[in-house]
């Protein structure tokens, strides 16, 4: 075993070629774990920390996680902050790690992070398989049932999704997928290009990279009719215009892969790596969403890491041309505005709404908001006084956010601040329909559980709170994310639990959209998470 | 000091996160060698072997060097390879290395390769300077020299450029430039921007990555006004139509610089690494060659390894259009057709000249070619059968091949080959000029010092070799690289040496281009290379 040093006096080589950015030779003080434990801490890393820490630790939602960081703290302190989260925003995880599993975390983001491998097309391609052969595929729905009432419903502790009948509430089929499936998205109507059986077909990410597709009109035993994977670790997805080709990007692999939307397999790799908008290279750049721009045939990609907002032609994948708009870090999640011509996305770690003219290829604005914006699925409405608008909710603060996003109709208040409503507690996802006076916040991130439990009702025209409603009193329970049925008569939110993760359950609540009382619970899911209406999604319907 | 193990088997992990891409434990097999013999190595291997092996030594032009390959050789074997070199290409190095230098050498390339560092804007813009503030420019030339007809000349182990007057021969000034400059270029006449005072600008790219910007219209001791630094390895640079930004590639880290024309002030930065054309992820994906697009606002970029011919926007650089163009590995040198629509591109590795369409942006054609072409500045003529043709010396064999490049004017001979010239030995450069009757070629990759130090001229009508021409006899010269002066009556062949790197010389040996007599040489000259002669390059004369 050789030890490389460098010392940062070799930077100034005369040629300018400078000394390994790598540190190969590790601090005498560097803790270290068996073989074994290094794995398993390895896996309930990339599991539970990665998402916000980053794989290689480098920091994003949560703090940067390198031993140079690390170390400082000390066993002791890590543990605690492992064991009881701290109040700038990182979870407990008492209740989800052993004393044992906290110990060696703690001593584990104190090693050096190790680098996972790369991903060719070709091993993304041997994942690639039919389960139904697309020449079988029917021509009409196989099943009497109103499909486009069905929600698709992530399992997320289950690596299932949920298909379920709108109508009767009947769950029509657990299909299995991706471990931990974060988006499913359809075919949408389009403006310029027209897909075939728009919202048929629904492909679902799994955290692990597996990209699998549903077949609504099979009968319920055939839905899952192929299988793909494009990384070891993925967030989102999306379906081009033309039903054509699926996009989806990793999270590692920094990079976005699009396939063939009938049999999944993966033609083209586009690393996502790259400089922030300050210049500085990032390795870990990791792809938080993907969309179809609904007026033009191209993809929106948000980079995390890099504030890059990717536009990206599908029309011609050899000679694949992509506008790199430059905004701001973090990017997260986002959603279009009524017009499908402005893309508004959260860029968490500047406290700040990004907005992209997917027709002018251009960042059109940022709009600072409160501390760290998550809209989920977001909601646009009409303000009386604003006119058309759009909220987001906050990781950081009990705060629904508005802003005017119609710069043709209504410039004056285009892109500002119109209004705020303060909720009980920071929540993850807002959500509306055109037909409801009402729009509904959740409050996932309050760490009380009455709090967490509830969800928030506000009205358009008033702009006041007219109802919290406690979704649930189980104990380890929280409520989360709402949908609206195909109708708009129907609110549904999913009820969770993080602690028993052993034997995770979980229930829908359906409210009447206009009364806001409870309607109906649906049972028998594991840890329902985000729900998609299929007649709502293909028609933009927020 | 703690060694990280990784299994294959760790890549099998249930959620599909495998284990590390970089192995930070070494076999015990793998020598060592003392710090200092270890950093005079990585120098040395950096200056004389990365250009064809790769930084990472992943392979390229030569053959991948990483320790699992090497060691297999084994020390003995290595240290033959290097000090003799092999009949694959290889060159011998006994004449440049010491024995013991040799021996590190062997030793250096079986350790794990030194990963060299990123560099941010920031670090890059530390480096810029102003040696002439922009507001003391003049507005007219400062001496009465003929300086359209001036010769910008590489002076390779001098790290100066030489400014010599074509009209006199007389050298006007020496400049200091970066490390063995590569390329220098300057504004051309645009056909869509419109740049001032076209060809007076000059910037030079060093193999350190160092920028320097220089202005003909300047009193010869203040010719120097500007200088950057853009990375630590660097090969091609380009200015825009307009005149107002300078791009630069780097070899490494792996991305090209946007920079102000006037200030050399980096603007912009973005990677080069990504997928190959089958698809494999590599991470030291150099910038080859750099040219501005003569009929539209766009730079085109070759990523070597990549395949990836990119035409990248200057329009808007905060949302910056680049047009991704898989063509085929490893791209190298290139120049453009005479209607500037088309670019021509040896893809070394595939035996193929690529062709990309700059006005459709996509792939034209791939054309296969012999053993490893290499054009250098190319040429472009008119042949009576083929009409409007192009042409390429080889690295592995003595070859001129001819296609041609017209595809509307001689849609059946387009991106055909047309004729091949055999050649006494392999070369590096082929020049001719539209007022002369013949392609000029050197054979600067013959071992043979008579064939090395002679360069062949054919006639465009008989395609027949009418001259062999002996430019120089001096013990370990060659003679390569031809550049006509502004009227095309003279062409300028430079004289080279690689043995005697203590002490290098070199002279300019210049050519009636009609009788291909020799009417002069220009001395005191330091390994001369690339020779730039304003009028032409400003206006494309090929």
């Amino acid at each position: 075993m050789k030890t490389i040093k460098y010392g940062l006096s070799a930077i100034s080589l005369a040629i300018g070629l400078a000394a390994s950015g790598i540190s190969l030779s590790v601090s005498a003080t560097e803790p270290t774990l068996s073989e074994t434990d290094f794995d398993k801490a390895k896996l309930q890393y990339f599991q539970r920390c990665a998402g916000c820490h980053g794989t290689l630790r480098k920091g994003a939602t949560g703090k940067n996680l390198e031993p140079e960081n690390t170390i400082k703290k000390g066993q002791k302190r890590l543990e605690k902050i492992i064991a009881y989260g701290t109040e700038g925003g990182m979870n407990n995880f008492d209740d989800l790690f052993t004393k044992e599993e906290i110990t060696n975390m703690a001593t584990f983001i104190q090693m050096t992070p190790p680098v996972p491998p790369e991903m060719s097309l070709e091993q993304m391609r041997s994942h690639t398989k039919q389960y139904v052969d697309p020449k079988d595929y029917p021509s009409k729905p196989m099943h009497g049932l109103n499909w486009e009432n069905f929600f698709v419903v992530i399992e997320r502790d289950a690596g299932k999704a949920a298909i379920i009948d709108g109508d009767t509430k009947k769950i029509v089929k657990h299909i299995d997928t991706g471990y931990a499936v974060h988006v499913i998205k359809g075919t949408e109507h389009h403006k310029v290009d027209h897909a075939k059986d728009v919202g048929r077909f629904w492909y679902t990410i799994g955290r692990d990279g597996k990209v699998n597709k549903i077949d609504l009109w099979q009968t319920p035993d055939n839905m899952l009719v192929a299988e793909t994977k494009m990384a070891y670790d993925a967030r989102d997805i999306a379906v081009s215009g033309d039903g054509k080709y699926v996009i989806a990007g990793g999270y590692w692999p920094a990079h976005f892969v699009i396939m063939d939307a009938v049999t999944l397999n993966p033609l083209k790799v586009v690393s996502t790596r790259g400089y922030n908008t300050k210049g500085e290279f990032i390795n870990e750049a990791r792809v938080a969403a993907i969309y179809t721009a609904p007026n033009t045939s191209s993809f929106i990609v948000a980079v995390k890491e890099t504030g890059q907002m990717l536009q990206v032609d599908y029309n011609d994948l050899d000679n694949l041309t992509i506008t790199s708009i430059a905004s701001a870090e973090f990017l997260h999640d986002g959603f279009f505005d009524p017009t499908g011509r402005y893309f508004q996305i959260a860029a968490n770690a500047s406290n700040a709404m990004v907005v992209v003219d997917t027709q002018d290829r251009a960042l059109e604005k940022i709009i600072p908001v409160d501390s760290l914006p998550h809209p989920g699925p977001g909601a646009n409405w009409v303000d009386e006084e604003c006119g058309s608008v759009a909220g987001t909710t906050h990781l950081g603060v009990g705060l629904v956010s508005v802003w005017g996003n119609d710069p043709m109709g209504n410039p004056d208040q285009a892109w500002k601040l119109c209004y705020e409503v303060e909720t009980d507690g920071a929540g993850v996802f807002i959500r509306t329909h055109e037909n409801s006076d009402y729009v509904w916040a959740d409050q996932l991130k309050h760490p009380e559980p009455e709090i967490q439990q509830s969800v928030q009702v506000f009205d358009k025209k008033t702009r006041e709170i007219v109802k919290t409603i406690r979704v649930t009193e189980e104990e380890g329970k929280a409520a989360l994310h709402m949908e609206f049925n195909k109708g708009g008569t129907e609110v549904w939110v999913s009820v969770w639990n993080r602690k028993d993760a052993k034997n995770p359950t979980g229930e829908i609540v359906v409210y009447d959209a206009k009364t806001l009382k409870e309607k109906a619970r649906i049972k028998g899911l594991t840890t329902p998470t985000g729900k998609f209406n299929v007649y709502n999604r293909m028609n933009h319907k927020t």
